[in-house]
């Protein structure tokens, strides 16, 4: 049995070893949201990502109806928000221009927003959501270190940098990730140095989009989704027949920098199906005939 | 009112927030160079950006005869010339071939050169002005320490470096800034990891061709300039109607990284109104703007 | 003279200036490969580059009947030997994927396997054959550590690693060279960070392919081939009407990181030619016109 859960860095917080993201639950009532949730518990995957900005700045709140609903929930689990996006939006009237803002004052008043309307007290884990051509790491750092001394955040990280952006944040304050987009079909941070440095550092990366795309799950025409989908399936049979999304799941996790996916689903028995993932060894002929399928050329 | 000077590194030397390039002056008498440096000194930019070939090695003597008409300028201005291109030239018929050389020989002789044609005892900064892939940052260091310890070059950098070119020198000398073309035309060097890399080693990159291209102040029919043109016009409104090269300064100097714009106007009105920019303060929101026009589709 | 030995970093071996490499090996009896070693030995080129793979797994125990017919060989050579590719071979009928295996196990069957084959004690050098996604720096690093202790293999490098690659596991285990095509035809390596780190690191880069193409030999149309071939051929006369080789040979060396070339040859007189090429010594002028005319465009 695989171990389900994992310590993001080596002063990072323990997570569950796949998280579930809440992106896509903007139209589910409270009562849906407490299923998800305790779904989530049962199966062990406690951790729930989240963004100030999801369902247009309206999941957090939504979310937070469940904890405050049942006090008990959130010593079971784990928040990651995020900050950093100034999206329009009904809900912020006085943003004008869809742009970052990485500045100390919107860093430290976006998270007081986000455990308002989580209703919680700390988060565990606080990330910048995009690369702000116009960050000062000086200043996020001041940020980073004024949130963790008041308990308001527990640890920091960072979403979509490049290593140089990294590394840049990284020399003012210790980060514990780089949540980035992974999967069998965008594979350019297995390339690219991103998952490199998360090795070196001795960082886990957490992976959105980690199905790739939900075609994979459809009869589709795109070539390369058939390819891979095909490849899969044939996988799935030396694996009691696994779902797709398990065997793909399965796949990101073999990776040595010890990759979290973060699941997009708003299907209990996607969770459930999710944490059994964690138990798939893929070897690694697999693997490779994973990335080939889904590449469509031999590796050299 | 923002700080008209600013140091470059650590150990860096003071310049003015917006230096003067000669680039263009290769036409110019000495009456009209003499009417550019003075004009610079009233306005507050004393820093003035040369290079040994400009005007296929003619600039840095013409400025030369200024200095020697004046011997009281030379305390109110900081000179940076560059080495390491061996242009075509009928001013240098010893060269056959159109290359570079950083050899130790090359640099210390070229910058005896550009003191000679300055009129000068010393340069305040000394940049290699392209990567050359037959340098060897011990040879190049050891030339620069030689001039250092001479007193004939008091700081030394590099102009268009890739980050591993800058930290493979930087290993062996410690640089105080790379000069590279930036300007919201061409933002390579935002995203490509060399601004990061200034940020990190807290050291001030300068800006060549700040404006990114003349046809900026013209009808062109560049679909790119006119639709970054139309949002600069309109953003000037909210800065008392500043000129189009006012604001395209004044979004380079918000980086964090506190960009130096290196100007290439041989226009003594130019100069001033550059120096006027530096009080201009965009807004986050402006500065988004500006960014999204110029690349021509909305940030992730 | 030019020196005929070199040491590939602080703590790295002593090899030939040149070496041969085995690649196209796999067609010739004892008799051949025992000519080639010693044309080698004669001419002061004695490090030979193998790889488990070469000749679909047959060019390590062809190499090892020479040693074994005059035992007084190993001595005076140096074996580079890389693993880590899992090719289809009807000699390794167990392999049904081509994949990559740089597990600990693997690592060191592997070694063992071409120490038997090569009827050696240990090899000079062991590379990691190709960066493997699925590679883990900690697991390499152990593999190495548990050779080197046991003697059988005595330094370590990698070959078609990335910069973030190679530091990755840099980081971990100090490695003495990155085996990279490099070659007029094939010039990334010099310009995308991969030499620079090895300058940086004071390592010493192994070139394969490094005459490009064989087409460089002949009247060919490819337009590239045919300039540079032209060129080439000019500038041989001012160095004694060197061959084609020997001049591609000396651009290579010139490079500042000290390039080694590995030659792709099976003919003993070119290996002799090209123990003459470490003395031919290319003017700056002569790279760069050799440079653009590969390039095709002039430098900026």
């Amino acid at each position: 049995m695989a171990a389900k859960r994992i310590q993001l860095s080596k002063t990072g917080p323990e997570f569950s070893r796949v998280a579930a993201g809440v992106w896509k639950w903007d139209n589910l009532n409270t009562q849906q949201i407490d299923t998800l949730v305790k779904a989530g518990i049962e199966s062990g995957i406690t951790t729930f990502d989240h963004a100030d900005i999801y369902g247009s700045y309206t999941c957090e709140e939504a979310f937070g109806k469940v904890l405050r609903q049942d006090s008990s929930l959130r010593d079971k689990i784990e928040l990651v928000s995020k900050c950093g996006i100034k999206l329009l939006s009904p809900n912020r009237p006085d943003h004008k221009v869809h742009s970052y803002d990485t500045s100390k004052s919107h860093i430290v008043s976006s998270v007081e927003n986000s455990l308002k309307m989580l209703e919680t007290e700390y988060l565990d884990l606080l990330l910048i959501h995009r690369p702000d051509p116009l960050m000062h790491p000086d200043e996020i750092a001041e940020a980073f270190y004024q949130l963790q001394k008041s308990g308001k955040v527990l640890h920091f990280g960072v979403s979509n940098f490049t290593p140089s952006q990294f590394e840049m944040l990284n020399s003012r304050f210790t980060l514990v990730t780089n949540q980035v987009e992974i999967s069998a079909l965008h594979r350019d941070t297995i390339f690219d140095g991103t998952l490199d440095q998360c090795i070196q550092h001795s960082i886990v990366p957490m992976a959105w989009s980690p199905l790739g795309s939900g075609q994979i799950f459809t009869e589709t025409d795109d070539p390369t989704v058939r390819r891979l989908r095909d490849k899969v399936i044939e996988i799935a049979t030396n694996h009691n027949n696994a779902g797709i999304d398990q065997i793909l799941l399965a796949w990101l996790m073999k990776h040595p920098s010890q990759i979290l996916p973060i699941l997009g689903t708003s299907k209990p028995e996607r969770i459930k199906a999710a944490a059994d993932a964690i138990d798939i060894d893929l070897s690694r002929d697999e693997w490779f005939e994973i990335l080939v399928a889904a590449q469509g050329h031999p590796i050299p």
